[in-house]
Formats: C-alpha cells, sequence, structure tokens
C-alpha cells in the first residue's frame, strides 16, 4: 500500500507516494492524525544533521497495529528518540545519549509528515481523553521543557527567567507557571508574551529587565542569546541552555568562572510527567497554533512556519 | 484596651481576657479573622518547647495598623519565625535556623489564638481576593510541603510516596501533584485518602504497596514512620523527614549506609510560592476543615482537634 508522506532529499521538501512503513519487532504502526512543524524541521531543510527522508517528530495518532495489542485503537504520542541499547553510553544508563541514537524523522528513522510511522512500543503514550489532540500535538517541546526541573534544581523560592518567546519560551514558561515557580519571560514580540501574560506571568522586551535573577532559560534560538543570559544571571546562579544554532558563539568564559555560574545543558524531556501536567492543569495551547494545513499542502505549512516570528503551524493528516 | 485570648499557662488553656498587644518596632497590628489549629499545638498542650502564652500559628487577618502604611487593611498571612540577624547562624544566611528564633505562638511570642496579633512586616504577605480565609489558613502548613521541593532536588520523573494521610500528608500529597509530580500517598483511612484520590492520585493502605519508590516523604507523625520509609526506598534514594516527635525512634542506620539512603530533614516552608500555586489551582483544602468553632468556645476545638484522625479544627476570631 502506498502511503503519502512529505520527503525530504536532495535538499528538497515534497509530498510524494511511499510505502506504508513497515513495523519492525516490537514497533507499534501508527496512523498520523495531526502533526506539528518544529524549527528543528526547518533546519532539516537547511541540511541539519544530513537527514533524509520523512521529516517530523510532533504528532498525536491512532495505534493501527500493534503486536502486543495492548495499544491497538488507542489514541497516543511517542517520544522520539530511539536508543540501541547496546553501546558505551546506553550501557552506561544513559540511553539518552545512545550513541547510535536515532529519532523520529530527524535521525535514521522516518517520522510524522506521513499518513502512517512506526515507533518502538517502549516510546509509546496512550492518551487520556481530557487531552486533545491539538493539546497532545505540544507534549514533545512541552517535555523538552519539564527536562529543566528534571536536570537543574529548581527551587520553588528562585526567581526564573526564561529567554526568548518562541514557542519553547512559551511552553517553558507554562510549565514552570504551573509548577509555582515565580517565572518571568523576556522576548521580542508583545502579541506572544500576551499568551502567558494572560497566566499571571510578567513578561518583559529586552532590555527592561535590569537586576540579577537565580535562573536563566535560554530559549532565544539565537547564538547572542547565553550573552544576554550572562548579563542577568546573579553570582553562582544557573544557566540553562535549550538553544542549538550552527553558530559557535563566542563567549565571555571568565564571567562564567570569576561568577561562578553553573551552565547547564538540556534537550528532549520525559514525555510520562508532561502528560501528567496537561491532565491536571489547564494550558493556553490552542493560542499557539497559528494554522492547520493539510499534509496536501504541506509546502505550504513550511513555508508559513519559516515566516519569521510565526507560532505552531500544524499538519492535519487524518 | 483587653481583648479575648486562649492562654496556656500553668499546664492549662484557658479563655482569658488580655491587654491588646502593641506592636514592637517594625511590626504591624492583625487583627486576626480565622484561626487552625495545627498538631504542635497539641504538643505545646503536653509541654512542647515549655511554652505559655497565646498559641496559635496558622492564621489569616486584617492589618489594622503598619508604621509603614503599606499593608494597613489589608488582609494578609504571615510566616511565623522571628529571626534575630545577629546570631552566629543568622550570619551565616541561615536566618530560618536562627538561635534565638521566636516562633508565632510557639516559641517566645504570642499567636494566634486571640482577636490581635503582632508580627514584623517582613512576615506579612497580602492575600489576592481567589485566595479565600479557608484556603489562607492552610497557607503556613502548605509552606511545610513546598519546603520539601525548595530543599530537595525532587524530579518530574522520580516515583514519590507520601507516607501518612494526616493534614501534612495530604497537604504534601496536593502541593505535589499540581507540581506535576508522580505521587502516591500510604494512609491507614479511606475517608482521608479520599480527598487526594479525587485528585486522581493513588493511594494505599499500609503494607500494600510491596516495591521500591524513588522519593519517600515522611509525614506519619509517628515515630515507627521513618522504619516503614526504609522499607520502600530504593538504594540510592531519598527520605524526606517531617515527622518530629519527643520520643527518639530506633533506626537501622547500617541499611541507610549500605543502600546509600539520604536522609533530609525538613520543616516550616516559603510562603511566596505557596501563594502562588493557591492563586493559580484549586486545591480541596475546604474538604480538610473537620470544624469551626468560636473564639469562645475554643477549648472544645481543641477537644475536637485532640480526638483521633481529626482534620483540620479552625477557630473563627473576627
Amino acid at each position: 500500500m502506498e502511503i503519502k508522506a512529505l520527503v525530504f532529499k536532495d535538499k528538497q521538501l515534497k509530498l510524494t507516494e511511499r510505502p506504508q512503513p513497515v513495523p519492525g519487532e516490537d514497533e507499534v504502526l501508527i496512523q498520523v492524525k495531526l502533526a506539528g512543524i518544529c524549527n528543528t524541521d526547518l533546519e532539516i531543510m537547511d541540511g541539519y544533521l544530513g537527514f533524509e527522508g520523512i521529516p517530523g517528530h510532533e504528532f498525536v495518532g491512532r495505534v493501527i497495529y500493534d503486536p502486543e495489542a495492548e495499544f491497538t485503537g488507542q489514541r497516543v504520542v511517542g517520544s522520539i528518540n530511539i536508543s540501541c541499547y547496546e553501546c558505551f553510553t546506553c550501557n552506561q544508563g544513559l540511553s539518552n545519549h545512545c550513541l547510535n541514537m536515532r529519532a523520529l524523522g530527524i535521525r535514521n528513522k522516518d517520522g510524522a509528515f506521513a499518513e502512517y510511522l512506526t515507533l518502538p512500543r517502549e516510546n509509546i503514550y496512550p492518551l487520556p481523553e481530557v487531552v486533545t489532540d491539538k493539546m497532545a500535538v505540544f507534549i514533545e517541546p512541552m517535555a523538552a521543557a519539564v527536562e529543566i526541573p528534571e536536570k537543574v534544581h529548581l527551587r520553588p523560592t528562585d526567581e526564573v527567567v526564561v529567554l526568548g518567546d518562541g514557542k519553547l519560551g512559551l511552553l517553558t514558561a507554562q510549565v514552570f507557571w504551573a509548577m509555582g515557580f515565580d517565572v518571568k519571560v523576556i522576548g521580542k514580540h508583545q502579541e506572544k508574551l500576551q499568551i502567558v501574560k494572560k497566566l499571571g506571568i510578567e513578561t518583559f522586551l529586552p532590555g527592561e529587565l535590569n537586576r540579577m535573577v537565580d535562573v536563566v532559560v535560554e530559549c532565544t534560538g539565537s547564538q547572542s542569546g547565553v550573552e544576554t543570559a550572562l548579563k542577568i544571571v546573579r553570582p553562582e546562579g544557573k544557566i540553562v541552555l535549550k538553544t542549538t544554532t550552527v553558530e559557535k558563539p563566542s563567549l565571555d568564559l571568565s564571567q562564567v568562572a570569576v561568577n561562578e555560574i553553573k551552565i547547564i545543558g538540556s534537550r528532549c524531556g520525559p514525555f510520562a510527567p508532561t502528560l501528567r501536567l496537561l491532565e491536571r492543569h489547564k494550558f493556553p495551547l490552542e493560542e499557539m497554533i497559528d494554522s492547520i494545513f493539510p499534509l496536501e499542502r504541506g509546502l505550504a505549512a513550511f513555508t508559513r512556519a519559516k515566516e519569521k516570528g510565526v507560532l505552531k503551524v500544524l499538519l492535519e493528516i487524518s
């Protein structure tokens, strides 16, 4: 059977037909309902990681086939990293940093911008009814926000500033808000800041916050973000790095040493606690959706997603 | 002016009249609206800390006089510890462990079971309208729950068990629930467990949970609680100690050493993040109220609070 898919090959994204993927051992087959375009997908179009195939890693879908039958028919999301469990880091218990890591729609694994995808059973999380498709499609990037308190001890009395009002910045602010933290956001776009302002979160335009805080989470997506973070983090404070850029910014590491700053890298996060937060609290996720395109108009969706300052663009697939 | 107060003196609690307290330098005068009876108050009746005077440290009231006028007329809560800022620990930045600590209704400071009380300005927290009096009276014990993530790095992926379904156990479970944690409660009273069960929290009767978890919070109020905690904490796991008992339980410290367990003591907590949680989420606090007595019937209130298994008993004062 042929399925419709967006395929990136020879530096070009095309809507084309592909054979339906065949689940490997311990894998499920999922019919994709809704998928989100992430900045990483845009970077892939620019050659990031040299990926060729079907991109897309933020999705919600329905399990069509499960060898164990447990998930069959269920509405699910899936975590994107697939570890080998055989390499050095996997043997050290660091399977999140598997040396042979495959990642849905990012590295050696076809992704979610297609009618069907496959994923290992262990990556699958069934959705409670209260979590709608439009909420569920945010779980993957939201989990990246939950990874911050997973890796860094954030104290309820810490003053935390999120740098950047892009998708990850806004999601991080929402997660921290739900957890009760004293979170503020610095961003350039009043209309985006408005989304978290409605929750009671204080927001600032660049340069407006002129004092030191305990923790800065760098989500600007820009290479100059760390420098801004260094300007407002207190001595012995923490900077959490979320931004990945192709460029290598030059950095005042002496200041890091002298002021005894901790810089902590952080990437993908855990789905289970993210789902719990979504079940327990209301988040203004739908306000973060810019537009929804059918898969057939996938190229137009990418064009829209590439426009400056655009929030989440979704693909409705089935 | 004379005010009505419950006074503990010569091992007896009496309803009596006292001169209206005079605020010290930098202190406000508060008219108490509602106050809660805590287990510590019951322990004071048994001679705990040798306190004599007006007990009571959980309260909500209105500021009648503020030397700076800022809080005048405002509905407030107040943190209970008053540090000297001169002793060794205060000078080390550990004013929460002041060697000359006074504590509202507990140590060298008359408390809340009276029509008026005084507190330093720095202890005062104005209440947003959304936080009702009946919610606000829980802020002090709830802050003790917030103190746990303040002192211990709880990871969103940790499995956390709260031991005990008393007031502090149930409040801790609610705070952890709001923060998105995977929290379970072990308790003896189905009707109390029901309060947190409704939030979707899994509960167990003693002996029902037979596997190891990452973190155990000991809130049983009983000297045997730590032993139970040691039975279910995993190697390299954490036990947070909330219980204080006059008895000194004997403890298998070899197991602590061999299994590399961390035991972490934790006491009073920060009000500001607790208030944020109360503003942002709904908690079933009113279900934790057993009964409300007028101040005049304070002795009956204490009798009720002393009964086994009773939840929060409140005094309505003005």
